[in-house]
């Protein structure tokens, strides 16, 4: 819908048409989560704009109506219902799919994928009569998804095969206190273990199964890695790349002439390490959707390589970051230094003082930012976006141990944490 | 403080003696408005380190005790006691006065200059028995005190000859929400208003006079500008600069051979104009005391011109900012051009989503950050700290356009106040 909007809104004679499988266009499903873990009333409240906004717009919306071929001679889309469109240009933004899990008994009744919200509807009626879920795979999702359903009270289990959660972006010792809060709220981690299958009784699941032992659950949430959905795209001879997804330029074009695609069908590549990565965030897609848009309709954007700020809210923590941590930096072969601080949000002595762990990762020659992790009780997101605009912009370690910072009793403390975890790191250096 | 342990961390064998007028050392004066607002509970809580703490240190500190007079070619001090001391290094951290208000009845019974704790623990029990205060001049303490006297439920005057509050560093329209919450919180705002005179009877304050009329009060607030504390060192030859503090290099040594400065006391070029600024924030004070102890002491390390982000809590909002407002930049004929934009920092439809509004001032050559300010309920001290960076180091509104930011529902909204505002910058370019 980013796409349309920016298409539209600079060729506003332009025709523009959506087609999509769901009933519905421009919501959060990012708020889904919160819904279940009621934090948040009603799903009502995630819709951003009812569909005649979008008539108003002049936009065409054909619901429930998937694309199933393209031809990129012809320049035309079939769809589901049998219609066929001529495009001049075409913009994919087709998403993802999890990664199937590869396991027996996957189809059963009681089995979530978390995605569409009519269904998350339906599966929140479903978890009032839940007594113990399993929550496959510690991806931000699951992560989301154990935090929500622990929150509703629900017996919760956490399968990751890896050793701590959200494995792919942090470190252990950030995960820590995270890992210790889901325990203060019931959950069960059960971390390298892998799940092995699903067992039902008259097509309704009964118990997980995993290579450390039986779960009996009454619920399952599939969370695991997002996948570009790409099958239609692939079928039309459009070119994917190491990661599986789309490849695009800086102008979001794929390899068929006229067409682009922007979000998780699409990978881009990382600002520090040059590979093409997938899989960023709904921020990351919303605005690689107005590129693409914006092109698409004879404007002309850029988009740029991407270093992916990331937050949420896990446990009872915000925990947060960008780029490379140690143990991704190490898998890699990057070299690098670290520096930590454990440092607090307000005064200490002011109500509601919350504290803030920083983790700071430098390329150990020039000192520039490569990594951050953070975990706290507020003021993650907006660090995080902070350390994603130094690592994007080069600016050194040396930079922000020696940054100037807000000091005022109620909403910051007189020593920064992240000048304080640059400081640890400079100690290193100079030793 | 800072600048004395700074010493003893660089050379443990340094013999390090501290004067101070005050009973006490190393607590934290900006706590005080938050106690007198009864946001905090005591005054004991302000208090970093017992006096034991330092003899611990092998700091030898002289309550109670002046320096009277320097000696710069004897390198000696002298103290209110009569103690001679010589000294190899020398740091002044002399601090701040208020302002004289330059009206008669300055001296009443009632008037209330905040500085030191022990006073403020007698001033919190007058408060008990205050009916009617009248804060002379919106600047940060000002504004500070307006807004905990009025929490406390205070009938509260604000005086102040400029036509908003915190005017040397704000817009209106920055500060409009912040004067509409000073009224429902039943403050009374006098703008384009002097302060002529205190009248008392029996030695105690009944009315302040003012260019609009007189305001019956107990109690006066006098929270005019501070100046340099530099009395004594002015009488012994060291220069002081054009905003009247006393000048020091990149090293934090002044004019006179030995003795280094930081804190209220010195003037700090700042980074975009150049032009030395006086009366910076209480991190500041404690980063330029780290800097001059460590050289005093032997050691190396420079301090870096300033960019001044700041923040607080004012009324019912919490505002921020760096460098120059349109105000500011237009009194000292800066070309600039503007961003405004009026964000949330969560998702629209997260419990506790608070509005952040965002104003941006660049440079129209390169597009380069001069300035920000902030108004808003969350994330406004991580948001002005993360501008300081980026007008430090010349990120420019291009940059901030195109930033990547956490999206996730209860701690960040799809799109990011800053990139907003600066997409706003970027139209009025463009066009």
């Amino acid at each position: 819908m980013g796409a349309a909007g920016a298409a539209k809104g600079t060729d506003p004679n332009a025709e523009v048409i959506v087609f999509t499988e769901y009933e519905d266009t421009s919501y959060s499903p990012c708020g889904i989560p919160y819904v279940h873990g009621q934090e948040i009333a009603s799903f009502e409240s995630l819709f951003m704009a009812t569909k005649q906004h979008y008539v108003d717009q002049g936009i065409d919306i054909r619901y429930e109506t998937a694309v199933t071929s393209i031809d990129v001679k012809a320049k035309t889309v079939t769809a589901s219902d049998g219609t066929v469109e001529r495009y001049d240009s075409l913009v994919l933004a087709t998403g993802f799919n999890y990664a199937d899990p590869g396991v027996p008994g996957g189809d059963l009744g009681g089995i979530y994928y978390v995605k569409n919200i009519r269904q998350a509807m339906e599966w929140d009626k479903v978890l009032d009569t839940v007594k113990t879920a399993v929550v496959d795979e510690a991806t931000p999702l699951g992560t989301e998804m154990v935090t929500a359903l622990a929150h509703r009270g629900i017996e919760t289990h956490l399968v990751d095969p890896a050793p701590w959660a959200m494995s792919m972006a942090t470190d252990p010792d950030i995960m820590q206190p995270v890992e210790e809060s889901w325990v203060e709220m019931g959950a069960k981690l059960h971390f390298k273990t892998k799940v092995t299958g699903f067992v039902g009784k008259g097509g309704k699941l009964t118990k997980v199964t995993t290579s450390e032992g039986d779960i009996p659950a009454d619920l399952a949430v599939v969370a695991t890695k997002k996948e570009p959905n790409t099958a239609v795209a692939v079928a039309a001879g459009i070119k994917t790349g190491m990661s599986g997804g789309l490849i695009v330029d800086g102008r979001m074009r794929t390899s068929a002439p006229g067409v682009y695609a922007a979000g998780d069908c699409t990978e881009i590549p990382h600002g520090v390490s040059n590979v093409p990565i997938q899989g960023l965030s709904g921020s990351h897609a919303y605005a690689q959707g107005k590129v693409a848009g914006t092109n698409a309709a004879g404007g002309s954007r850029e988009y740029q390589a991407v270093y992916v700020p990331w937050g949420m809210v896990a446990g009872k923590w915000m925990i947060g970051g960008v780029s490379f941590s140690e143990t991704l930096a190490t898998a890699l072969g990057l070299p690098f230094i670290t520096g930590m601080a454990q440092g607090i949000s307000r005064a200490r002595y002011y109500p509601d003082v919350k504290p803030v762990k920083v983790k700071l990762l430098a390329e150990p020659e020039h000192l520039r930012l490569i990594g951050a992790q953070l975990v706290g009780g507020e003021g993650i997101k907006e660090r995080a976006d902070f350390l994603a605009m130094a690592v994007r912009t080069g600016i050194t370690i040396n930079d922000l141990a020696t940054m100037e910072n807000v000091y005022s009793p109620p909403i910051g403390a007189l020593n920064e944490p992240i000048a304080l975890a640059a400081q640890n790191a400079l100690t290193k250096v100079r030793s």
